[in-house]
C-alpha cells in the first residue's frame, strides 16, 4: 500500500500544542488499520513572519503541491493584524489549491450539553457546505479618499458560475448519501445581484438531482433556524462568508469549538487538500497546555476519509465519540472538565 | 400640543393584522398621557403591486414625507420574489429617507424562556445598531453572461465614510447612555478592503467618546458569543448584513420573533423615521387571528419615544412587559399560547 505523504504546519498559537500531541495518536491509528503516512513539518506562521516580513516562503505553494494531503494547525497571533496573518498563509493556500469546498460536520456528541434547551445528544447532526475561495470573501474591491469627507470603501463579491455550481454540487452529492435534504443559504431580498445568481444555479443544478428535497433559507433566517431547529438540518451550503457565520453557529450549538473539525477540499488529485480544527489560535490559553485536541483529531479523521482510508478515519472519530460519552473520561476546561491537552490524549490512545 | 401626523402603511401578510389590532390600544395609552396624533393610512404593498405593477405610487415618498413617522406592518408575499417586494417598498423608504440608524433593542422579558440554556429574565438586554442605508446591501453589482460557462455576478458592498461615522457615532451615543460598552462587528480578517476601513472609523470615533469602553469582534465570533455570553452584550453597532444576522440570532435568544421591534430612523427633522415590527409577513398564518401583535405594540412604543413622548412610550412597553410577566395572560401559539390577537390586545388594554 502507498504511503500518504502529508504536511504538516502546526502554525500559532495552540496551533503547535494541539497537532504535536495529537500526532502519535493519529500514527498509531493508521498503524492499527495498515495504514502508513509520512509527516513533513513546516514552521510557517507568524514566527515565520517576524523573522522574515512574509508567513510562509514565496515558494511555499509549490512545496506543498506534492502532498496528499495538508494538516493546519491555527493561524493568528495578538500582535499581528489577521489580514495580515490570514492573507499571508490560510487563505493563499485555501485560493492556490483550488480547495473550494470547505466542509463543516457539525454534531451534538454523546456526553456534550449544547447551550440549547431541550437539545440531547445525537440531535443535532449536519454538515455545511461552505464555498470557500471566492464570493465576499474575494479580493476585489479598495477604498479612496483616504481620510476625507467622502473616503469610500468598496468590496465586492465575486460568484462565477464554475464557482457556485462546484460547490453546490459537491452539496447535492453530500445529500444524496445523507438525508436528501439541502438547504441553499442566500440573501436575494437584499443581493440582488449575486444571491438571485446563486438561486438561480441552485435550480439549475437542482435539476440533475431529482431525489434531492430542497430548501432555500434567508441567512437571517438560517441563523434563527439553527438556534429554533437545529435538528431539521442535513446539507446546508452557502456562500464563504454565510457559510463561516452559520458554521461558528453550528460549533456553538454542539458544544464548544473545540470540537469543530473542517476540511478545505480540492475534490480532484490535482492539488493537496487541507484540513484544520475551525478554533483559531487561541493567545489566551496558550502554553498552559489545556488546549482541546479533539478538533484536531477529528480534522485528521475527516483527511484519512478524504483519502479513501476509512478504517483509520473511524478509529479516530470513534475514539472522540467514545470518549466524549465516557463521564469519567479526561476533559479540557472548555468541555468543563480540569484536565490537560497530553492526558485527553492519552485517554484517546486506550480507546484506539 | 401640537398632533403628529403618522403614516401607517399596514402592507402584506399579517401585517394588517397586527396594525389593524394594535390600533385602538395605541390610541388609549396616547390619549391617556395627554399626547394626540393621526394616522393616515396607505394601501400600498403585494396587493397593490399585483394591480399596479409597483409596490407603491410613483410619488410614495413625496406622500410620506410630511409625516412625523411611518407605522409599516410587514412586506413580502410567497408568490412575489423578496427583491421584488423589499426593493419596492422596504428599502426604498429606508434609503429615501435615509433612515440609516435600524435600532433593534433585544431583552429577555420576565417569562420568557429563552432558548439557551441557564438564561434567566432580565439576563439580555442589548441593543444593535444597524446601518441602514449602504454597506452591504448597496444596489451595486451585476451579473454578466448570462447562462454561460463563464458567467459572472458581483455584489459590491459600498461604505462611505459618512455613512459610517454616523452610524458608529449614533452607537457611541447610545452607550453612554446606557453601561458604555460599546462592540463593533467586522470581518477585517477576510473583507479587509470595507472592514479594515470600518475599523478605522471606529477607531477615530472612538477619540471623541472616552468613556465608552469598545470592544472588536469578528461577525462569526459574535454569532457565537451572542450564544455562548450574551449577557456581556451592551451596544452592538454593525453593518447592514452583519446588524441583520446578528439582530434575528438577538431575537431568537431573546425567546421569538414576535417580540422584536425596530426602528428605521432618520436622527433629525428632515425625514420621518419609519417603525416596524422584525417580524415578516409570516404567509403561513395570514387569516388565522393568531399573528402575535406584540412586536408591534414595541415598535409603537420605539416610535413614541423617537418622537420625545416617552409617556406614551414607556406606557405601550410596560403594558407589554406587565402581560408577559403575569402567567395567566394570553400568549399567542408562537410563544406557545393558543389565544389570538384580539386577546392579546385586550388584555394589554387592562394594563395601560
Ligand atoms: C480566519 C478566517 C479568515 C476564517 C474564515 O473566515 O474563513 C475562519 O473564520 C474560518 O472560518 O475558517
Ligand atoms: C426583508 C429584508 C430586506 C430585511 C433586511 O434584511 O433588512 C429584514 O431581514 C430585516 O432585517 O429588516
Amino acid at each position: 500500500m502507498a504511503t500518504h505523504d502529508i504536511a504538516v504546519i502546526p502554525g500559532d498559537g495552540i496551533g503547535p500544542e494541539v497537532v504535536d500531541a495529537a500526532l502519535p495518536l493519529v500514527e498509531d491509528a493508521a498503524a492499527a488499520s495498515g495504514v502508513t503516512f509520512e509527516t513533513t513539518r513546516f514552521e510557517w506562521g507568524t514566527e515565520y513572519y517576524l523573522d522574515h516580513g512574509e508567513m510562509m516562503p514565496e515558494d511555499a505553494l509549490d512545496r506543498l503541491e506534492g502532498f496528499d494531503a495538508i494538516f493546519l494547525g491555527a493561524v493568528g497571533h495578538p500582535e499581528v493584524p489577521d489580514h495580515v496573518t490570514l492573507h499571508g498563509l490560510l487563505l493563499p493556500i485555501r485560493k492556490g489549491f483550488d480547495q473550494y469546498v470547505c466542509k463543516r460536520p457539525n454534531v451534538l456528541f454523546e456526553g456534550i450539553e449544547s447551550p440549547l434547551r431541550g437539545y440531547g445528544s445525537g440531535d443535532i447532526d449536519f454538515v455545511v457546505y461552505r464555498e470557500n475561495t471566492e464570493g465576499e470573501y474575494a479580493d476585489v474591491g479598495g477604498r479612496e479618499h483616504r481620510g476625507l469627507a467622502h473616503e469610500t470603501a468598496v468590496q465586492s463579491a465575486l460568484f462565477t458560475r464554475r464557482g457556485t455550481e462546484r460547490i453546490v454540487r459537491a452539496a447535492f452529492e453530500a445529500a444524496t448519501e445523507r438525508e436528501g435534504h439541502l438547504t441553499s443559504i442566500t440573501k436575494s431580498n437584499a443581493q440582488a445581484h449575486s444571491m438571485v445568481f446563486w438561486d438561480d444555479v441552485v435550480a439549475d443544478v437542482a435539476r440533475e438531482f431529482p431525489s434531492v428535497d430542497v430548501e432555500r433559507l434567508l441567512v437571517d433566517a438560517a441563523a434563527m433556524d439553527l438556534i429554533r431547529r437545529p435538528h431539521e438540518f442535513d446539507v446546508v451550503v452557502a456562500s464563504n462568508l454565510f457559510g463561516d457565520i452559520l458554521t461558528d453557529i453550528g460549533a456553538q450549538i454542539t458544544g464548544s469549538m473545540g470540537l469543530a473539525p473542517s476540511g478545505n477540499v480540492h475534490p480532484s488529485d490535482e492539488y493537496p487538500s487541507m484540513f484544520e480544527p475551525v478554533h483559531g489560535s487561541a493567545p489566551d490559553i496558550v502554553g498552559r497546555g489545556v488546549a482541546n485536541p479533539l478538533a484536531t483529531v477529528l480534522s485528521w479523521s475527516l483527511l484519512f476519509e478524504d483519502l479513501g482510508e476509512r478504517r483509520t478515519a473511524n478509529a479516530l472519530w470513534d475514539a472522540v465519540v467514545d470518549q466524549l460519552a465516557a463521564s469519567s473520561a479526561p476533559r479540557t476546561p472548555d468541555l468543563g472538565g480540569s484536565e490537560g491537552t497530553e492526558a485527553v490524549v492519552s485517554d484517546l490512545q486506550s480507546r484506539l
